[in-house]
């Protein structure tokens, strides 16, 4: 299922951990790899729906499947998998580079795309870009 | 649905959204909201299962219902639900103090009870502690 | 004398310690602990004054009784003790969840109601709500 | 007042107000300042004692003359005031270098020199040092 | 010359820029900059050298070219220059995916190769590997 | 060198390197460093130009001279050595209390001075005051 599960994912952003990333047990602190993930999605939302206003809505169920340690490199990966009127579904998984372990798989991330009202707003895209054609060319209160 | 998924949780600790902890939006970072509630049940655990050493094994679906803005008042509220023969299953719900909505609500949360060499170890335990009976008296690497 | 100090204190918010809140000699950084308080109580001045705009004026001697170490639980508890005219003081108390010791007690906490222009402005109350509703409901720069 | 409170004190540590050291007010929030303080004085006490195994004992009233905002310059001055047997106390200010106003005084705070045990223990000094003969030259943990 | 600077580049982790990465003017913290880029460079180093003991030796001259603000998003790009018998040499670039602009290019970022005693050690590389082949199968203390 | 490179700096800010400064060997990470060194700058910058607006806009290489660990006391210093139109260079050193050790130098920070739309604007100052008559008494935004 590790295989499935990274298929079509494209793996970016990576990290060192270091002390500051770690629970009281020396093993990486569950929320700061929420944490990451979730930057992470709103980056990879923001390039696909050109819009800085995106918002996480839904997480489906995370399975803690390996964890990692001090000095372990972790990578996060994202695809889109279903562009809705509004919103965009993505598939995450992260990976310890050093164990070669999956450490988590998330099936569906939710990000809505939001209005200057901050209100769901119709992003009108269908399929995931490999370009940035989408990005946004200003910044959040600049439009 | 709000007053169910509240019901026996008891709210412990407080947030007060400052600017570190916005988005690029300036509402509050999910990412921040998962580290939290993260931790907060991972002393929810060490509490009922007298064992520092317990990781995050599982989170079920979450819904990001409302967001908070800078100065918001967040709680976090859990409850166990099931004790299992290693695990402890949670119910989480953050709420914005100052909206009075429901941020988010995770039905199950499970953490697993580990040993000193961090494999999943029997905690013993059948039903929730009010008191601080179970609260462990060392530390990890002491014991 | 920590049986007197705990009298009417509600202990609320958790924390987990840690590596990063740890000062060069492993132990809980006095810096972390102060600030942690500090975030605390305003956070009850926020709730018994109603009122967002809420600052730090006076804080009496602090005796640091004991410490903590990585992988501690701490809790913070606060109760009112006067009402002042544009002011509120609080006593303050953080114990170590695991030694059962006082780590500090605070004697008097005096926060300042502030007015929109950052001014000293009478807060109208006179006791402590166990209810919430003095909860401001409008946030900073809306009102 | 403010004269007198900052005789024999020397201003070292500077710090330039960011957006993470705000409260929800927009000021500078109360814990970064306790925060700050508490480092800034456990450096000056490991440099008077030449130890560094100290920790903070005991901290006079503080009273919160004036505050700070995103990009003010802030800088905290010490001066060791007495050295008990096991004791250092100093007195310390924090000054806003724009306003040029005094952000709070500490009469007194009192650091205990500790032996590798972690007990107090006596440290030999009654008087400051202006040179760095004092300096420790090895780590804790290689002592 | 930014179209040079980026030949052979790869462009792996990026970055949000969130509140808590914003200098006092606004604008992205030099600091935050320089602190993404040695991380980054850190795990690239890594990942050539097959070693977690690296350490970042030499950093020639840095260019600011241009900033960021809050909400934009950034891409760190190294590519490996040269192999020393103990370091690594990388060519690295920072770029703002929004406006489209390089933020700094560093001609030559050298890494040297540590053996357990923490003194520079021959690696045995001389070229880039594009697999992960020499990724360390062990943590620092383990080995 | 090392002597050379102190000639006329004046050292203020210490740090006291705690678990969160440390990467993966357990040295002082050279993020923190270049994070800490940048900021001191930006200090020194605004007391000479009498002005908030300033940004770094070159570094010269950087020399990582030795390292630090936990428990280290770090002192950072600068001085100014040539004053352009619209800019300001300076010399910079930091180095290891404890050891003795200079960590690194720069030979060249440049900053620029901004004016209130972000362009680069003349200072009008041509040598080094040891006073404190050009500290901004305004903040951004505020003039």
């Amino acid at each position: 299922m590790d295989g499935n599960a990274a298929q079509g994912i494209n793996f970016y952003t990576r990290k060192w951990v270091r002390p500051e990333d770690l629970n009281a047990n020396g093993t990486l602190f569950g929320g700061s790899l929420l944490r990451w993930i979730d930057e992470e999605a709103a980056i990879y939302a923001i390039i696909q729906l050109g819009n800085h206003r995106v918002v996480t809505k839904f997480i489906s169920e995370i399975n803690f499947e390996s964890s990692a340690r001090q000095g372990d490199l972790i990578e996060m990966g994202l695809v889109a998998t279903d562009f809705g009127r509004t919103s965009l579904t993505m598939r995450a998984q992260v990976r310890n580079m050093i164990t070669r372990k999956t450490i988590l798989s998330i099936e569906r991330i939710v990000f809505v795309n939001l209005d200057e009202y901050g209100q769901a707003s119709p992003h009108g895209y269908t399929s995931i870009t490999y370009d940035r054609d989408r990005m946004p060319t200003s910044r959040p209160g600049e439009d």
